[in-house]
């Protein structure tokens, strides 16, 4: 069936700007746009992406149900923010009229490690309402299918090892606090490095209780489980500051780090497995140096030992346009929340998303 | 169903080393290996692959088809030589004996844009026995799996470009004089570079005659326009000689090679497709200098830019690995020459052969 596919946008931030383009040149028609922030609202979402006017306003968030029941998109994307229960009422809300959601919130990837019984809320929920609710962006490709695709050419893995890195000048001042940037030492080591020396258990207990917020690798560790048919034994994660030799000045947080403080940290999940392999993962966030770059390095260890790079990722544009590529899937999916492992894996849309449908 | 796989192999060279190794310890049973080789004749299999003794001896390939006959694997490896016309008569061996075959063959991977009839040949001769014929390998996913995977993380692709490098010297004489390696410059142009400046036509005529054999790339192009659903509208190659500043001693030709003069060359093939994507894939083949190692690059333009490495890939191993990873799918798949495009990717084997059936 080729039928126009027809989507909201809910955030008109950073991502949004990307997102409501790709749909558009992929030829979806954007229905509906929200934001919660005034500087955007009542602007044409043609004027937003840097393009001609389309008719179409952005509205605000607190009006998102009446207009997504009035206009019935087949998709809702939701690039807000980065945990579940942040995103929950946008969630709740399109599942409760019928609508199928994607978001880029990096928790919702695989909610069902970090977030558990709120993610088994939201699947009942979505299988009340018959739609499928998820999460994808640039870890979904480039730290989860990647890694499994490769893996299916080793003949013998036992141990796979992950680097990320992303500049969190990027991202806004609360995700730049949240990664320690500014911090003293002993500061980081009190606010953040303070579950370090925790249990694998104790850590666990802690995330499901939403007392401890871990990084985005916890998330994608249980993916990679899930994906890849193995069992986890255990997970812990340690979260370690990253520093500069030299002062650094930061824009976001308006103040210079000092050289040897914490400019942001590397978070290390390490997961073991009943089948042998241990997935470790680290996930450097912070102030870049001149000169620093977005890395994403994996090794395979085991036989052969293989390492495979993406040299300098444009995240965000990458994060958009895996997410656009998982509509089709969204939409011919089983209803529940149904984490991206379960999903086929993304095709290059060289046609218009409904002729994939 | 969880049954032993029985497996043979066909050629106990380099390859098969990596190859019957690694299906045994994937719990694959090997009932059958052949070579022409006296020298590995009457060898027991587990020597040969460095282990001890398992009382399977390495037969002659002319006892080929009676052997296949008598102990009926699941599955034959073919791990011979490089074009499908030297391999079609093992083809052809384990098709009439209703034995599944899979080799490391490069031109196997994708044989319908170089050898059309053969390749029609042998899918009628599956289909009449109901077996499954094709080939994997290095290129299967490094070049293959990974391009087509990574794609769908793209929003536009204009262009798609390949660099992958391996050292002549590891692959004996016949291929080394065959990337012209020691050659003068004027006899690469006539012996190798005289069909460079042909259209595409003429290019694609001489290829499916027989009379031109073109480079692996040749068949990559084919395999990922099929895989990613694009539309061939032509189809050049180009060979260059490399050089090196310094005279280059070569153990497998025993000559030096004068600084200068090829040592090798780099194979590309350039590959437009109505959807307005071009495919240009470059293989260097030559006798690596010092600090030379092997190199697979691949970048696609469009939005994003995105580039991914694989480090000094083990190409051997890599090959071997792939291949008895296409073994569950290749019994499960339906009759016919089926090249991998059409097989759903590998996955890692943390299990028995026997329990992906």
């Amino acid at each position: 069936m080729t039928k126009t596919v027809k989507t909201a946008q809910y955030g008109c931030g950073k991502m949004g700007r990307y997102l409501i383009r790709y749909m558009m040149e992929k030829g979806a028609e954007v229905v509906a746009a929200f934001d919660n922030d005034p500087s955007v609202i009542g602007m044409d979402i043609g004027e937003y992406i840097g393009g001609g006017k389309t008719g179409l306003l952005i509205s605000d968030s607190r009006d998102a149900e009446k207009i997504l029941q009035e206009t019935q998109p087949d998709v809702c994307v939701i690039a807000t923010t980065s945990t579940l229960e942040e995103i929950r009422e946008s969630l709740e809300i399109c599942a409760r009229n019928r609508i199928n959601a994607i978001s880029t919130c990096e928790e919702s990837l695989y909610p069902w490690n970090s977030s558990p019984d709120l993610c088994r809320e939201l699947d009942q929920l979505a299988k009340e309402y018959g739609v499928t609710l998820t999460g994808s962006g640039y870890p979904d490709m480039y730290w989860g299918v990647l890694i499994d695709t490769l893996a299916g050419s080793m003949h013998k893995i036992t141990k796979i090892k992950g680097v990320s890195s992303y500049n969190v000048e990027d991202y806004g001042i609360a995700l730049a606090k949240g990664h320690g940037a500014g911090l003293s030492t002993a500061e980081f080591a009190k606010q953040i490095g303070n579950h370090n020396n925790l249990g694998a258990e104790e850590q666990q207990k802690l995330v499901t209780s939403g007392e401890y917020v871990p990084s985005y690798m916890w998330n994608q560790n249980g993916w990679l489980c899930e994906r890849m048919d193995l069992t986890p034994i255990s997970q812990v994660q340690k979260c370690v500051p990253t520093t500069h030799t030299e002062d650094l000045y930061s824009e976001t947080l308006g103040m210079t780090i000092k050289a040897g403080n914490p400019t942001g940290m590397s978070a290390i999940v390490i997961t073991e497995t009943k089948e042998g392999i241990t997935i470790e993962t680290e996930c450097i966030g912070n102030v870049y140096a001149p000169g620093d770059f977005d890395r994403n390095d994996w090794t395979f260890y085991g036989e052969p030992d293989t390492t495979v790079n993406v040299n300098r990722p444009a995240t965000v544009e990458l994060t958009c346009a895996n997410l656009v590529g998982r509509i089709p899937a969204l939409i011919k999916s089983e209803p529940g929340y149904i984490t991206t492992d379960k999903l086929p894996n993304n095709v290059y849309l060289s046609k218009k998303l409904g002729e994939y449908i």
